[in-house]
């Protein structure tokens, strides 16, 4: 019976003018050629783990079970930070650094039962191993090999103490009985403010009345889709993340209020 | 005996910084394994319904039939207008929202024979469906469902009241014995600017003599490829997509005449 | 048994906003539907034929023995530059015009058995031809024969006469004594000044000091990783490309000093 084509994704930081991504996809397909390689995002702001941590975090689960997911987005690369291997999210696998890009998949209810390992073994690596460069030498040979059938157990030791990020990014803060501090995540591609408020985790959010501080703008409409706000206007909408965004109908909220990603969102309920 | 491997193609105004793409391919995959999906392009302009059009029409008649391509340019998603399902340019099949982003697809010679259905079997789409994220919701899954060989009739029911775009953009206007008007379709990466003008519907253009005026620029020149334009100057390239372009030669046309997409292009014969 | 996927990569100048990459991979896929495309960058700088032919030499050798590379920098398209095949880098096949776009790759120590071919054989091509877009019209569907399975005997002569960049950029030039002058090859998307001092060729790079000049910035700091050159400062790093790379840690060198690719490099050792 054949076995399904086995799904790699990628995500990194490493932009599209160079060969990097292209030479990771060659030594994978040189592992593991009936592998269908699947690029993410290769636009993550550089450096940027908490962005990384969360497109990774947003795409994974449309994604089959058994999905290697490869995340590298790796300031610290050469130095002694770990490449780990997760397995999480309800069956997914995720190869890369040790430095918190993992945080959001491994902070959520599906991976209660997440098992992170260090990878060790070598022999599942690149002969040579640079040390600019382990998403072609240790995490590209290491989604191979998994796709090919080898088990994360023969790939290193558990670990208990990998790397969380200080700001998570998952949770606003309640700053008084009626007050909760959040922050912008992201900035999409049309300019939508993604905020860590997420309606699922305050249901309160779907019933009662609340308004955001945004930079200095109040927004206190809500509406269901984009289409619905006044043209000149920003309004909050529950986005297709999870997470409410303020945002403009065939514009850009960000550049409207001049904010971007980081900026904190303060919201009265 | 094996079936070919189904293709999919994508083309949105997404972009390439999110997971978008890559929750959609997830959904895609989760549903046919043995796609093969093919990125026309994410960087359409935002909203931009006519671009779009454009680029799926040079696109699809390049894939194999049976190819399903789906395009999300969709500023009113979430609102009551309906998703579809054309099958037209001579055995391929076309999803996305009704919005006129098909009007160049379905008013060639090969779409005479164009069925267009309005997807309501909401059984191939996701369980739930989110107001501003179709393209993962709807058009994903009905792709996927497509390609496992689930048949377009069940779908959905035929309408004949698609969107048609006001300015199919397909055909210049005469507005005198000698005189025509069109416009300028896109600017591509190399700054050539297309035109609406195409010779294979104005056989006289391989003929006779003409001008083109764009911007200030009456451009009498035509070559027959870019390296043949001199140094500094500007010409009219009879160009792959089978319009009249406006080039240089190893620079922007487009920045050296100071006009974009849109643009009135006036044709003197 | 069932032969391996064959594998075709993409390296162009199209960028990503037209249907051009689209176009190719449907050209491709008709012909050969279990092939594996590859993107390795649309993103080469226009007509750019040494930021090519170094992305081509860097990716391929990362990809499986019998892979088709496919690249086109090709600003005489049209012209009479001859379209070529190469056999080369130890087992690869690359595809694409006789510009000096495979000068890299040719001139290695891999291809000393290189075979280069002119296409000929118009069975191969596209019906028709178009004079502006050779990469859908004959290096597409020649990759797509050759994954097919058909020989390159069958597709053209071999050639000697096949064109050299020249300035192949492969070697710095000794100037003195103590002194070479080299040149930045590409300054990647970190911003990594990538200069063409090679260790494996200098291994005298490796044991004695040295120094760079670039731009207006005397450089004597070399280290292993990005993550230990002290802030604000820029150093010297053996890249993963097997270069010397002029670095900031998590900043652009390239930004810092304000030099580009083609910038000379001046070496004192």
């Amino acid at each position: 019976m054949p076995r399904k084509p086995s799904v790699i994704t990628l995500t990194t930081d490493f932009g599209e003018t160079d060969h990097f991504v292209g030479a990771m996809k060659g030594v994978i397909l040189s592992l593991a050629p009936e592998a269908t390689v699947v690029d993410i995002s290769h636009q993550v702001t550089r450096y940027d783990l908490l962005e990384g941590a969360f497109t990774i975090w947003q795409a994974y689960r449309y994604f089959p079970k058994g999905t290697v997911h490869v995340v590298v987005v790796d300031p610290g690369v050469g130095t002694r930070r770990r490449p780990i291997l997760a397995e999480a999210g309800g069956g997914h696998r995720f190869v890369g650094p040790d430095n918190g890009v993992f945080s959001l998949v491994l902070s959520g209810p599906e991976s209660e039962k997440a098992k992170v390992r260090e990878l060790t073994a070598r022999k599942y690596w690149r002969a040579e191993v640079s040390r600019t460069f382990h998403g072609r030498d240790v995490f590209a040979p290491v989604a191979g090999h998994l796709a090919r059938g080898i088990r994360p157990s023969l790939m290193g030791p558990v670990i208990e103490d990998w790397v969380r990020l200080a700001s998570g990014g998952a949770e606003p803060v309640r700053t008084g009985k009626h007050f909760w501090t959040g922050v912008v995540l992201k900035v999409d591609h049309f300019g939508n403010l993604v905020t860590n408020f997420r309606p699922d985790d305050f249901p309160a959010l779907r019933n009662a009345a609340f308004s955001m501080q945004v930079g200095l703008r109040q927004v206190n409409l809500v509406v269901e889709t984009y289409a619905r706000i006044p043209a000149g206007e920003v309004a909050i909408v529950e986005g297709s993340s999870g997470c409410l965004e303020v945002c403009a109908n065939q514009a850009s909220a960000a550049a409207m209020l001049g904010v971007g990603p980081g900026a904190p969102v303060e919201l009265t309920m």
